[in-house]
């Protein structure tokens, strides 16, 4: 195997386990050990709370937790991750999959097909289309919603409908309803899992210097703070226990969960129920907005025998699937879980496999103790988990850095509370449909002299050619006597063919009034283009000085001619005379609200 | 009326019948008479073409012919340009009017409030999106489909299928039903009509200097030569209705059309047929794709009471509606009549006047003469005109000038063939998703040297940021030792939130290895966004070399390093060492066949 690595990179590319198990050492063993241990402290319960989340029965969360881990460590690069299911996939889930396992599985299984189909195509790069104002939208209406979807379990509430609006107003009516034991048990739940991560937080390193019993207690402190979650539902398990022995059961529990795992087998295709083909498409569609972020680790829940292969595929497509891309972790929210193995001083990615083994250990035998758990100490596991999510201070920061981001970030984030998909797919398109306005609406610099000097502050793409010669023509032809053209194209790397057929009318049009148009500062592959076009009086120069010198301006600079700068957006006024031209965010602002100008 | 001029400029923004009417003159009522009269022989007999084109009675042609005329004396701008069906519109109108004058009027309608909508809402933009390859691939498809759909006409065939696979199957499969006298006219009609063309392309221009007699045949031949329609027609005519006056008609005739016009009213939003709603539906759809481009002449078809407020409207929005963008109209194609109109020597908009005068004057005296028209002439009048619309040479151009361009004009020129407006879509789509794919992969080059100097080819868009920053870590942390990194962001003209955390993260990133991050050559409008997202260790220096001497290589210059200068587009190879990375291009053209690389 180890001599796969050197003379095969393209096999030890697909699979990263060739890189580190030729060169794993007895060390290693131990910390991976260590780790996955801990991790796994961390990952049962909350694959309990998730399954809760997503709506299903428990034990889908710890079916989907074990795989992931399994999976990763052979095609895996960054030993710090582990695989399972989060907050928002599990909220993502529970839309489309009507408390019913059959559509979860389907929803997965598509959801690779649409994972693998885009790896394939190498559309990865759609995903970078997915604007940080929308992820932080998403991330902090999604923290909400789950923290209010589990209001009702901390307060012991039954029958509250799932829509957030509706939610929000049944759980307020009710409140009367609240049982005292659940409600008890959650809030002192809630207010020791936020002791513990405070405690955690504000810990002091430890070093070599120091007394044993002050590492003792150290690694103590350390070890309940970053098991907080296992800890947590033990003791209420252990609450909830000995008031089932004592007869009386003041708290809601989780019920009884099936021991070991279901049959290995393909997802079904169709359901009993006569809505079965509209829900059918309506996992396709989901499958295919979330696609790559979503899709993989939600691919691994359930379908053991399909799954991993496709992975296998998907995963060697670098901008798609289970090796991280850097930022996919940071922009969202990198799981608890993750930062866990780091701190507990993962070598390499074995240590999930022990997380996989200790989650499939406790299918195997604590299935009968979670019959004890109490869904208070889950819902407070779920809250205590997802509330960091929520980011208040971004509104400020885009107030402050860049105010029209704000608009993507309002319109993801209030929609996300009607339906998450539906605010990602529009928070999605506001920005894009910001972006194309940027280009086709790119920033021009027109110094006014004995020639037109017009620069073009970004790259010139066919969507701006129409708003390039307007401001152009204008310039040149308002002016007594009218004037030549020097486009400086100095920030051009790329033109199109639209781009050459404009340029080449907009030659033709100054060519009637007897004016040249000179180009300069060309780059090498937008020179070879216009040449290739072999347009009719085609003049370009290296630089603005010499291209005012063959135009006749011998002693043309910009410096001194009367620089008037604009940065222009579009034309507004045709009744000639000097054009002032409002920049392009302020059209934008038009667009948008008032409020938003300035940036 | 002249006050309302110099006070108020946006009353003549909106009315430009207000800047050249106050000075008319007799002498410009005579050349505009000679125009509209001139013109008018065109627009005649096209008008009952384009009819024939739309699928509806030939009469409609003529009530669409006239209002634009009218509207556009009081809001134009260009005095050459006249308004009236075109070909292309037709052939898009008869995907929806289904032979039914109440669905092409309602179609009419809706595009109307969907242009009203798009110039209120500042969407004109959003028409830039559509390429010069896809107006070209679709105006190539457009141009054999209405040839070949007046086939059956030039051939006297009864009852071919619209749809274009059908039709030239059918055609093909009865051409031995061919009505002998259609054919001979129909194709005596071509040769006529293109016999004229050439001639007339070919005619010296007449000088003041030439004696009379040379002038006044000059005159003949250009006269003739413009109004050829109305020639051809007027001959065809001729021979119909001798044939009719001895007996025997071997020709197919257009028929009797109503005289006058129909009762002015609103138009019908419900159809007496079973499938009233989906055709409803599906003009808004089509009024939605074609929106401001074909809906404004579309408009004044026949709603003569309400359209034209709407116009009015429109109009105002200066990206949209008849003030003629200066490239819409040469991109697609500079309507014949239009040009005749510049030709005729037509003084201000005041000769639409006379055409729409002597629309409205043949729709009064002139039907009963209607009837004699054979369909085969009208057929070669349309041939005639949409023939030239076919741009073969495109396809060696773009070849030559851009091959990646290639994509989009066979998507659209393939896929018009079988809807026109499905062409269209699929074509701003790819045309989009290739612009797309240009933002999100820019070039990045990378000079190697003690510092790594990387500078961005063109804009830094937030789908570019990942890519960036895979392409700066891999290469700083790559070699040993890892090195700083200068970050020159001359091409830079504006940055987005997404853009400032990843920029954040990546000197995060580098800092934990000890590297900095540099940045030089900042705009002002970035580096004010960046000093208000207040980075953390943030630096900037005015040029390269002092960013170079900044980080502790006061020698530093680009030239004196290891110039190794690489176009990126993505990361291949993970297992360090140097990494040759592709152009995007190439990636790019991986999806879309190999052949397409080079440009």
């Amino acid at each position: 195997m180890p001599a796969a690595g050197p003379r095969c990179p393209g096999v030890r590319r697909r699979l990263p386990v060739l890189r580190w198990l030729p060169s794993y050492s007895l060390a290693w063993l131990q910390l991976d050990l260590m780790a996955g241990l801990t991790v796994g402290l961390t990952v049962v319960p909350q694959a309990l709370a998730y399954a809760e989340v997503a709506g299903l029965p428990l034990q889908y969360g710890l079916y989907s937790s074990f795989m992931g881990c399994f999976v990763y460590c052979f095609l895996g690069t960054a030993k710090d991750v582990t695989l399972g299911p989060t907050a928002i996939m599990s909220l993502l889930v529970s839309s489309y999959a009507f408390h019913e396992p059959v559509y979860a599985v389907l929803l997965t299984f598509l959801s690779g097909c649409i994972q693998l189909a885009m790896g394939l195509l190498h559309l990865g790069f759609l995903l970078d289309f997915i604007s940080c104002p929308v992820i932080k939208g998403f991330t902090s209406a999604a923290s909400i919603t789950i923290s209010f979807n589990q209001v009702k379990n901390l307060l012991g509430l039954q029958g509250i409908p799932r829509q957030f609006f509706l939610q929000v107003y049944e759980t307020l009516r009710r409140i009367g309803e609240t049982r005292v034991g659940d409600a008890v048990l959650g809030l002192a739940c809630l207010a020791v899992l936020a002791g513990l991560r405070a405690m955690k937080n504000s810990l002091p390193r430890a070093s070599r210097g120091e007394p044993l019993a002050a590492r003792v207690s150290y690694l103590i402190v350390w070890t309940s703070a970053t098991a907080r979650n296992a800890l947590v539902v033990l003791f209420a398990g252990l609450v909830a226990y000995s008031f089932q022995v004592m007869g009386s059961q003041p708290l809601t529990l989780t019920g009884s969960i099936p021991r070991g795992l279901p049959a290995f087998r393909l997802p079904r295709f169709s359901m009993d129920a006569p809505n079965s083909t509209i829900s059918f498409r309506n996992m396709v569609e989901v499958g295919a907005r979330l696609g790559g972020r979503v899709g993989a680790p939600t691919a691994s829940q359930n379908d053991y025998r399909i799954d991993p292969n496709q992975e296998l595929l998907a995963l060697g497509e670098r901008p798609l699937g289970l090796q991280p891309r850097r930022s996919q972790g940071q922009r969202v929210v990198l799981p608890f879980r993750t930062a866990v193995n780091a701190q507990s001083g993962v070598c390499t990615p074995a240590g999930g496999l022990v997380t996989g083994a200790l989650v499939l250990l406790s299918l195997a035998y604590l299935t009968s103790l979670f019959y004890y758990i109490p869904k208070a100490a889950l819902a407070a596991v779920i809250i205590s988990a997802v509330v960091p999510m929520f980011d208040a201070g971004i509104f400020r920061t885009l107030w402050r850095v860049k105010r029209l981001d704000l608009v993507p970030l309002c319109v993801t984030f209030l929609l996300c509370f009607w339906e998450v998909q539906y605010g990602i797919v529009a928070g999605v398109l506001v920005s894009g449909i910001l972006l194309l306005y940027s280009i086709a609406r790119p920033p021009i610099k027109v110094s006014e002299g004995d020639v037109l000097l017009v620069q073009l502050g970004s790259n010139l793409h066919f969507p701006a050619m129409e708003c390039l010669r307007d401001a152009i023509c204008s310039h040149a032809l308002a002016a007594f006597p009218p004037r030549s053209v020097i486009l400086d194209c100095c920030h051009i790397s790329s033109i199109d063919y639209t781009v050459v057929v404009g340029l080449a009318e907009l030659q033709q049009e100054l060519g009637k009034h007897g004016l040249s148009l000179a180009f300069c500062s060309l780059q090498d592959p937008v020179l070879q283009v216009l040449l290739a076009a072999d347009l009719e009086g085609f003049q370009h120069f290296p630089s603005r000085e010499e291209a005012g010198e063959a135009l006749g301006f011998p002693g043309f600079s910009p410096r001194v001619g009367v620089p008037r700068l604009l940065w222009c957006g579009a034309l507004e006024d045709e009744d000639g005379g000097p054009t002032f031209i409002r920049p392009p965010q302020l059209q934008c602002g038009e667009l948008w609200g008032g409020w938003l100008l300035g940036r």
